[in-house]
């Protein structure tokens, strides 16, 4: 392989980061116009949105300072996609049903480059898949504990599951010693696939009840 | 003292750290049930409480990727504690004064043990004693935040503060040379008697009043 | 410059690092005294305000164990803050409109330190703007977040972008080559200036209006 084909296809794997990067601001600058921040305020949860996922898997790893934090160009994406969602807020939101499925590009994307820069860094595979699932769902956490709601991750729908998966997806692909390019794709599209089906589908993993609620349920109340 | 001897302690001390994890993950599944959360919050909340803990403190000392990230065996022992507390939660939940033992069991010997591991790490006393503490409640801290309710380690409970105490009771054994094995033993001992009577006892730390509200009472009111 | 000049210069700033730190000590303390927490919450709080921006600075600049956290002074310092605001609340609340001078204090203070020493690991002028601003501002939202509190950073107030300002006043500086110490101390006098003028003449940032509030407005409602 060329030295001139690795930079092409590092540059392409740059140019989806930036793209998640800034699907994952977007989201941070809409919630926070949403909770009527001032901009300021909308600036610091698109960053923490975009931002947070990769700080907190380079911290863990001992990556410090974290990359997307010495970066100038993830802090200009995220602080770009804070801008937008202040000025364009109306515009932002009548795409809001695009915006899920940027979300769940980014998700797919953070995951699988989360998970391989935890193996490139030595670490065994189970922690590696956690790793690339932080990488994945952090920022969004971040955001949501900054704003005072209950994190997405949290609630009734399969998110970090599909991350997860795309998580595993990619140390099979290592295990199997198969070509990375075309099958870490193939392990991101598959992470947003089943993030998106499970949205259309409405599909969600079961919630353990307590007795009292089955009691209640039976005696018909 | 033989290999075979060093062996079977450090085998203790992991055993002794697992039934910790697993109790803590157990702390954080039974509330994850309780807010309603599927099978994967569940899992979330029962890693956050047991791993949390361990992996600010091997962060703040540096020591990454964090020991309870990368060993496996700490991973699989917290999403065991989350699968059971989903699929068996009345059980779980009817055993709940019994888990109250166990968690001021594992408050005391993450407390020593971190303690410790501050220790070994060079730092200072009063700073080990700060992580030892910070080792045994972070977990705690941290599944509360997700979970949207006031950190137990802020309410009007006497925990971290036995976790304080126990952590010194370290510090003092170290400073006397004592031998470590026992004593250790007795530091976590400690800390898990001074939780248990706090909590049989419904000793609290006092709090204070603004005067308005001092003034309220004077007047009757 | 004799040995001793720079020893007198370290020791200054070393002091007015305690001073801020006090400050911040205060500013977690009384929260949570008008939260009804014990004097371990009270303490908690309080370190956690002191100690948080330095200890989130020196984790994600890998200058770990945090110096703010091995120091014994800063937690000495933090501790003081924590009895005093348990012990002296009515005092202290009574002086709460020189609290807010000191807290723009000490912001200044801890935006300069924060910057110069993430400039002095090495890292760009962007990154070390952000992470000055984090040193300025973790505290509060350590404290906030602990507190169940929206963090002031997102509330509709000039603080954070004080904070960034004063960041880039001591880039500015780096740049132009000036002479650190009368310099330094500027950009933390620009930093409480722009934070105090703000509070006074109630300043705030613009919010971002979702479009159905203007239609209700021209509506009338």
């Amino acid at each position: 392989m060329s030295v001139h084909t690795i930079h092409d296809r590092l540059l392409n794997v740059l140019i989806l980061n930036f793209i998640g990067t800034f699907i994952f601001g977007l989201s941070g600058g809409v919630l926070a116009v949403r909770k009527r921040l001032d901009l300021f305020g909308v600036m610091v949860l698109a960053g923490a949105a975009a931002l947070g996922g990769g700080i907190m898997r380079d911290t863990l790893l001992g990556n410090t300072p974290p990359a997307t934090l010495t970066d100038w160009r993830y802090l200009a994406v995220a602080a770009a996609a804070g801008v937008l969602s202040f000025l364009q807020y109306s515009w932002v939101e009548s795409w809001s049903g695009l915006i899920k499925v940027f979300d769940a590009a980014g998700l797919g994307l953070f995951t699988v480059t989360g998970t391989s820069a935890a193996l490139n860094a030595g670490i065994g595979q189970v922690p590696a898949a956690i790793l690339g699932t932080l990488t994945g769902v952090g920022g969004g956490v971040l955001r949501d504990i900054l704003a005072q709601e209950v994190p997405m991750v949290l609630r009734g729908e399969i998110y970090a599951l599909a991350s997860l998966i795309g998580a595993f997806i990619v140390i099979l692909i290592r295990r199997a010693h198969l070509p990375i390019i075309p099958w870490d794709v193939f392990a991101a599209l598959a992470t947003f696939a089943i993030r998106m089906v499970s949205l259309w589908c409405g599909w969600h993993l079961p919630i353990a009840r307590p007795r009292i609620d089955i009691e209640s349920e039976r005696m018909g109340l």
